[in-house]
């Protein structure tokens, strides 16, 4: 099915525009997982080989605990990158797990490259390899064909992406605003021959919700793009100017990672992550 | 060392300005690899585990043939994240062998992402994790917090990064040129804090070098920048045009890959290899 209509339905079976941003942080982590892991490394094992199993660990419970409030996970690389190989391992299983559990995969990896090594990218995370996924972040300073071997995945595979058009950190403005309306119009063109009946395609736009002005404008200018508003929560957007920008509940997606990764730091993180999630569901269902 | 300092030695050492680019890619790998895959995946091991060990043999011996010739690798992310955690394992595997032969490591991986993750990438690829290098490329696209997590390792740990900034693709020109002027001298700003006595600082650019008038014009606006430019060979561009923005021989660096990677799909690969390293170090030679 195509990668619009999949949201649409997952949206719908959970009456959820939430996921689960997964970005694991030792220096965030509960106390529990630093006693194990001294433990272990203790006993010889590597220091990425330890923290792997710890970010699965407490990833997966977080996310299996978290399920019916949400319609997918985004695993966000750099943390997982840190530890190398190991950390890989701990996404490939995270992938597994995420899939059993029916949600919608979006690895937050924001690649870009050029023709050929684009071409690699896709096949990494838009194919079925280890750490092939529904979607990924892509970047597009590099133009068209740094995204075309991308929006091939989403015509011939059912995958999505979600291209940065406007980040919700305070210096996004910078080089993002100078070409926001080219911007804007190429994503709606990527995004054209995967159009599903629900208006939207399968190229999406990540847009900060740290600013309700700017939100509305850049739904006026991506009129047929789910739009991924990262900042509710943590970084200040407000939840209620992001429904604002949904067209019947839809074109919308939330990710929401610290405010429930780390709503605890003690025994109860799994149980205390799960009462977050449920609240944020309450405060965005139709 | 500072990291242009590192860069101004290892140019002067080997008398060569050429960084050895690693994209390993199956289809253009020689045959005996084909027969080997074969074997071993028959034998039950995963075609990611196999893969791996291959690309690893492979761009270990052309590495070490053509050590007189190069200042460095460059090490393409895209290839190696096609096998998942087994192509990091790769990775890691040919940073300790490039270490050993004392070469400079560029990990070409074009990461961004906004504050405390962008950190994380930081953390990943520019201190002394498994996959901690002597530098990275970066995409500046969230503008300068997403850019100076990098440059504080420049600062307090002599690495070094590369921002792309006019790149060697056709449709670089859609977003790129736009903001062309605010970038360059964001560029040179970030890098002020680490500039040597050679003139250059640690923060270098991408630009590429399929047009000898564009590097021209990149060079008088990048005074005190290392570009890094891909593009010659394959994609059409000329080793004289990048060599004419050289000061005093200082300030380029000339990434080549598949020119030296495939300039033999038969068992004399490695010798290929080295043969063409060498006269493309002759040409380059002050």
């Amino acid at each position: 099915m195509n990668f619009s209509k999949r949201l649409e339905s997952a949206i719908k079976e959970k009456n959820s525009c939430l996921m689960l941003g997964l970005d694991p942080n030792p220096e965030k982590m509960p106390k529990q997982f630093h006693k194990q892991a001294i433990g272990l490394i203790e006993n010889g094992e590597s220091y990425e080989a330890v923290w792997s199993k710890l970010y699965a660990e407490f990833c997966m419970s977080i996310m299996i605990e978290c399920t019916p409030y949400i319609m997918g996970v985004k695993i966000q690389m750099a943390y997982f990158e840190v530890l190398g190989s190991h950390g890989l391992l701990a996404v490939e299983h995270l992938i597994k797990v995420a899939k059993k559990q029916n949600l919608i995969i979006l690895i937050d990896g924001k690649r870009n490259d050029i023709g050929a090594t684009c071409e690699a990218y896709a096949r990494a995370y838009l194919e079925d390899g280890p750490l092939g996924a529904d979607s990924l972040t892509v970047c597009p300073f590099l133009g068209s064909d740094g995204i075309l071997p991308f929006t091939k995945r989403c015509e011939e595979k059912d995958r999505g992406i979600f291209v940065l058009a406007k980040t919700s950190n305070p210096s996004a403005y910078e080089l993002q605003d100078e070409i926001a309306g080219p911007l804007t119009n190429m994503i709606e063109l990527w995004g054209e021959s995967t159009r599903a009946d629900n208006g939207f395609s399968s190229v999406g736009a990540v847009v900060g919700a740290t600013n309700g002005d700017q939100l509305r404008q850049y739904r006026e200018m991506l009129p047929h793009t789910w739009i991924l508003a990262p900042g509710v929560g943590a970084q200040g957007g407000s939840m209620n100017d992001v429904l604002e920008i949904q067209k019947q509940g839809l074109g919308v997606i939330i990710p929401v990672s610290r405010g429930i990764l780390y709503a605890s730091s003690g025994e109860d993180f799994v149980q205390k992550a799960g009462i977050k999630a449920q609240a944020l569901w309450e405060g965005q269902k139709q």
